[in-house]
């Protein structure tokens, strides 16, 4: 089997859970090499861990799978150029591009979703919609050609498996699932806004609506300069 | 709310997801402080992935929730007496003590199951039913009084959702979830042993018996040394 290459761009602000779930799968994966970088290298806190000695993108050569995690960092990550440039390159040579999460908004605003049906966490499909040219999609792990997506956080488990099993065969990835015991039992039904009871989808709906001005602001930015 | 303070050892040989995934959960909690700490502090490497800016377990006072995650590591980890004593100490005085995957062995090894019902990686079972009193569940998250114990690595999101509620009530770990999107849709039927079929559990069996002599040896110390 010939080496894989994960690569995980990270930025401020990035949700943890969005690449260490994949990360463990990918890991996992014969002859993989898994590599989380950032734009400046170093060390990055997200979420109260910081995570070091990570490679600068700009000197990661390429990769065969990209995962680009989300996070509230997101709509500043949109921002800034050079790692959209970053991203992009890495994109160009991969045999698949997939995020997680919010991910698919860095990957919309690097231009690799045009003409692409893609998957969001749920509260922030309409501002993946937009992005010219992406068609939003509910499910919680979208596939489009070489285009894996998948929908908030956990969805990231759900996804690295996909991946997984793309690349290495279904067996490889049924391996790895029962290795890492990934037969879920959630306390309870919840965890999508159809499942979810209306308290609990006011009270998130509440909470995540304090960003709502300030991503506008972002993407209004982003959109305009395109 | 009262500020509430969740620890996590860790130690070499930790697998990352077994505590990234509840942290990631722990750090949704309202005046939650989620500290990530190990016997030496400092950095500590996980499976391709480095954690920096760890304090010492010694330096951390006290925790209301203490997790322990497990890992290839469990069997140093648990002739590790000082490591040990922390895991001990901390316990005392937390109102939950609770464990991800091979975690259970630490806690068995601390003397904290003592007469008590636990979970482990299914695989490993039977290296925690060594441990004299502690009786093994094969339920992914099981809880036995304060002591609420998790399955193999993924079981953590499963747990760390039942913890929330304990800690700050349904209502809050239905929203943490909802935030997490966490409606978990595995690909394939393949994470327990009881789903998976004959040649997934057989490859995964063994890749992890070469573990075997080693892991009795490691436990065979512990017990004599009790």
């Amino acid at each position: 089997m010939t080496r894989t290459t994960f690569v995980i761009p990270v930025y401020p602000g990035t949700t943890h859970l969005d690449f260490t779930a994949p990360h463990q799968f990918f890991a996992r994966v014969p002859d993989a090499e898994v590599i989380v970088a950032s734009r400046a290298g170093g060390t990055l806190e997200c979420d109260g861990l910081t995570f070091a000695g990570l490679p600068r993108l700009a000197d990661v050569a390429a990769c065969d799978v990209l995962c680009v995690p989300g996070g509230f960092g997101t709509f500043d990550a949109i921002l800034d150029a050079d790692f959209l440039a970053e991203v992009r390159r890495l994109a160009a040579a991969a045999r698949f591009v997939t995020s997680v999460c919010t991910g698919s908004i860095v990957l919309a605003a690097a231009g690799l979703l045009d003409g692409r049906r893609a998957a969001c966490h749920w509260y922030w499909r309409d501002v993946l919609a937009r992005f010219p040219g992406v068609t939003v999609d509910a499910a919680r792990v979208v596939r489009d050609g070489h285009v894996i997506t998948g929908g908030g956080v956990t969805a990231g488990l759900d996804l690295a498996i996909a991946v997984v099993a793309e690349l290495a065969g279904e067996d490889r990835a049924r391996a790895i699932q029962l290795g890492l015991e990934y037969a879920p039992e959630p306390p309870f039904e919840a965890g999508r806004p159809e499942l979810a009871d209306g308290p609990t989808l006011d009270a998130v709906r509440t909470a995540l609506s304090a960003r709502d001005a300030t991503v506008r602001e972002r993407v209004d930015a982003f959109l305009a300069g395109r």
